[in-house]
């Protein structure tokens, strides 16, 4: 006989949370469990592309396809229920609408908008709303953790990712760069394109490798917006990063002013910036301190002269050369994904 | 009431050997436990300094300490017996002599005195000889990996450690490199130099840096012979390379032929060669394919220009580098230890 799992409800609704990514942007992603006193799923779901049904609509939708009640049921929510009139009605008023008893939620929405009301409406309405633990809520805001650096620094966090031999080189003196990770580490970077809301590059190495930038190594519903950073208006109408599928622009003429420029992609609804660039404007984005997270393929090489990750200012000492936290090391294929943060 | 367990006996048998790291050189590291039919450890042993007993008498010294009677008993050993008179007995001897039964071997012993010889010699006293499965022959053949290499190949083991940041720099420009790495990446360091038989280096770091080169962060009985590749006799006498504990000496006049360098470390007895060098040493041993392990503590920071992992000779084609396996990527306080070895 089933019973009340609050981890394994976690796990499932996390997963299903997982679903939209590359789907529901700029929305969060979110996924609703909906369960009964004795732990039966009566419905889940997970965040439609935005204008479309939030995580706990879709979960009521499902529960109601597949006949459940869902009175006195408990929802398991990944973030708070909204509370506000966006392009959907609020999903609190749904959950209170359909008699749902109990609401579990992973951690408070980030949204000004929202911010505690969505719970305190629920309360209102007679609902018990409890909070998860902190690692539920840790796991929570990582999927959302563009959403939240948008809501509450009103630009996206940024990742830069890059691909380097074990000596730190990105490429041959020459530029050439084919292939120093493996087919594993390249779809492992496709996963994370899919991530963002949008991938920035510079002109230096549209015209060098013109390359797509595009997912097309994992399945994704939605394309990131493509940004080349282009002030001298040199990016070439056949250029490969310009064709479908997705949109891509140019930003330009004139030099863009970093933290301005991701003041507007805030303001456009990017939540995740992935950037992918040469040295030059890799280095501008470390020297600015504008890395949230820096990505990197590590491959198990030695390349001796070559292009470095970045351009970095020079350091008049070791004492300032800024110290990252190693958030994961991981092979993938021969190679290995590490991730950093700024400490 | 105990009973006879391989795998713990086999995890027993290796922790004593690894204890003769630091002890044993340029005698294997071996470590042997006895135990009764039902599992009872009678006693155990790990090998001596060179020219002291072996770690079967160690293990029977051991049980008589005991008062334990080892007739009929079984010797569990991470290394053949020997059966060769050194400067001590056989020990294939002392085992038949105590009237053990059984002796499990955890991987034949390669020197070309010895292979398959011990086996022999103690099967034709009667006693049942076993080989171990392949993870603990592997195991116990990395603990002498430098062992093996010299019975094998006729020269040590090369382990190449470097330090470096995730741009793969070693220091700055200027040759600066106090502290890339944190105090628990340093301390590991020396538990890797404290594995080998001798410590090479280049006269340029003996200029630049004046390191000592010995084992000090972590306790050890023998310090390793302390190497420094001198062809235009630029040593300094007060270079503390030169100072205790352990020996130290010049190689030179004249430019070091590098495989026949190896070569007569192999026969100094050198199981494990130990390279902590500049770019140009590293450079020479990685062109000339020598490296058998890269050791390298990765920093998590961005050091711009700087000084390279090694000075290699030009790619003409990324098909050309050479690949390395990751055998290891582990964290060491903030840093990473990565060990690679040629695929």
């Amino acid at each position: 006989m089933p019973h009340f799992d609050p981890a394994g409800a976690w796990r499932r609704a996390l997963h299903l949370a997982e679903q939209a990514i590359g789907l529901s942007d700029p929305n969060p992603r979110v996924g609703c469990v909906l369960l009964s006193a004795d732990g039966n799923e009566l419905g889940a779901g997970h965040t439609q592309p935005a204008g479309q049904a939030h995580a706990e609509v879709m979960a009521l939708l499902d529960a109601a396809r597949r006949g459940n009640d869902v009175r006195g049921a408990t929802a398991v929510v990944t973030l708070e229920p909204c509370s506000h009139h966006g392009r959907t009605p609020p999903c609190c008023d749904a959950l209170i609408a359909a008699g749902v008893a109990r609401v579990l939620v992973a951690v408070q929405d980030p949204n000004p908008l929202v911010a505690g009301q969505g719970a305190a409406r629920l309360r209102a309405a007679g609902i018990s709303v409890e909070l998860a633990e902190p690692l539920v809520a840790d796991a929570a805001r990582e999927l959302n953790i563009g959403f939240f650096s948008r809501m509450q620094r009103g630009r996206p966090f940024v990742r830069l990712k890059s691909a380097i031999s074990l000596d730190g080189r990105t490429a041959l003196p020459d530029g050439r760069s084919q292939w120093i990770t493996g087919e594993a580490a390249r779809a492992d970077g496709h996963a994370w394109r899919k991530r963002a809301g949008a991938i920035l590059t510079g002109i230096g190495t549209v015209l060098a490798d013109d390359p797509r930038l595009d997912v097309r190594l994992v399945p994704t519903a939605r394309q990131p917006l493509r940004l080349v950073l282009d002030p001298h208006g040199r990016l070439p109408a056949a250029a490969r990063i310009l064709q479908p599928p997705g949109e891509a622009r140019a930003i330009g003429p004139g030099r863009a002013d970093l933290p301005a420029l991701l003041d507007d992609l805030g303001r456009q609804g990017i939540n995740e910036l992935h950037v992918e660039a040469g040295p030059t404007l890799s280095g501008a984005f470390f020297d600015a301190g504008l890395v949230d997270e820096l990505l990197v393929y590590q491959a198990p090489m030695l390349i001796g002269e070559g292009r470095p990750l970045a351009a970095l200012a020079p350091l008049a000492d070791l004492g300032q050369a800024r110290r990252w936290r190693l958030v994961e090391a991981v092979p993938v294929g021969p190679d290995l994904r590490l991730r950093l943060r700024p400490t």
